[in-house]
């Protein structure tokens, strides 16, 4: 018998903050993601709920390095920042990233990713979604505190994402956008006027999945599908290549 | 500022056949596990859609080696066999395996996992659920063969594996037993017949959840609360432990 070899699992990471920590919730993007490349990938969550782009850039060397990089292949990395980074300064100075700096911590994302052997072309920016204020408006006074979010301004952090991804050879789903155009209804997406509803899960995860499926396509079905195996002989289907 | 030391993402691994594979699908049992466990454990899927225990025992080396395991932290391993081990002989001898020697696989493969270091207390053994046979029944005929599976037959299979947990120091959800009690109607937890509906999704991960509760507990939460986080000097909360 050849000797027996093991099966690398390939991974999706998902790289986020509180968007990407949930995505795993019923109906969540990230479960739908993980149930389409069964067989395929994994689907790793790797959401930070709070997190911004510079708190991103710090911790990225502790979640993906050269050592555990080289011993799974990275088939793909989500980048989902900016709904805390555009936080308004003077309202929320804890989280806020100044506009120059978040498309600067986005491109050093990518710096890092490429430094341990993940290309740019396998990564995939997300904008932050847009902002329903209203909304947003009773969850900050719940916490006591007084809107701290703007859409205009969430749309320039979406902004610049698409710029960074541009410039750094990254694909970006600009979701701010593409929930906004046609001068469409966006609040249905969302669930307390910054996180994702259901139907803004299901959004994310339909136009994800286009931007996913080309980076996933290639990678083979991993061990025999069942009707193949040799009922009398099942080593031989199941521990070779 | 001291060394960068990678985070080690503790695992839960699902193995099992298409009821694993599958598990996922929206308000899956997988992803319902993946959901609460976000920030402490990742829930990895070694669903293989058909597997029956012999094969599983042959391919769990490639899955789960020594060298994997010592590289991730397990936390725990369901191991969710029997469903297609049961399938008749006379009926569909591709995939039925003998009682006795389902038992034994069961064993062999928490022995397996013994040997790489994973203790026979992180793995939970799940029965195959009961079998509504007049709904399996049509998905046979539809593929043009006759019922090749009764539910009395999986409940000696599901009382095997309640047994081998026993002797082998597993812990056991044994979903037969469970969702017959008290001569409930069953069927509704099974979407045709085998496989689980939404509602059999729901009851596997509330039960499943009462023993990896206490597998999970005390694993700390990764990287820092983000109000914790000093915005002056994010670094000493994100680079040390």
């Amino acid at each position: 018998m050849s000797k027996i070899k093991n099966i690398i699992w390939p991974q999706i990471i998902l790289f986020g903050d509180s968007i990407t920590q949930v995505s795993f919730q019923p109906n969540g993007w990230g479960s739908e993601m993980a149930n389409k490349v069964v067989r395929k990938c994994d689907v790793v969550n790797r959401g930070l709920s709070g997190y911004n782009s510079r708190w991103a850039k710090v911790v990225l060397p502790r979640l993906i390095s050269k050592e555990s990089a080289s011993s799974n292949h990275i088939a793909a990395v989500t980048v989902f920042f900016g709904a805390n980074d555009c936080a308004l300064e003077d309202k929320n100075p804890q989280q806020h990233i100044p506009l120059q700096e978040y498309s600067e911590n986005l491109k050093d994302i990518v710096k890092h990713l490429g430094s341990v052997g993940v290309s740019a072309d396998k990564v995939i920016f997300i904008t932050p979604p847009p902002l329903h204020e209203p909304a947003w408006e009773k969850e900050c006074v719940l916490k006591g505190s007084a809107l701290n979010r703007l859409n205009s301004v969430a749309g320039q952090y979406a902004q610049a994402c698409v710029q960074a991804a541009g410039q750094c050879g990254a694909d970006v789903l600009d979701l701010w956008t593409l929930m906004q155009k046609d001068g469409q209804d966006f609040t249905g997406y969302l669930s307390d006027g910054l996180h994702l509803s259901e139907k803004g899960n299901q959004f994310v995860a339909q136009h994800l999945w286009r931007l996913l499926e080309s980076r996933v396509e290639q990678l083979p079905f991993i061990l025999p599908y069942w009707g193949d195996v040799d009922p009398k002989q099942p080593e031989s289907s199941l521990l070779c290549d």
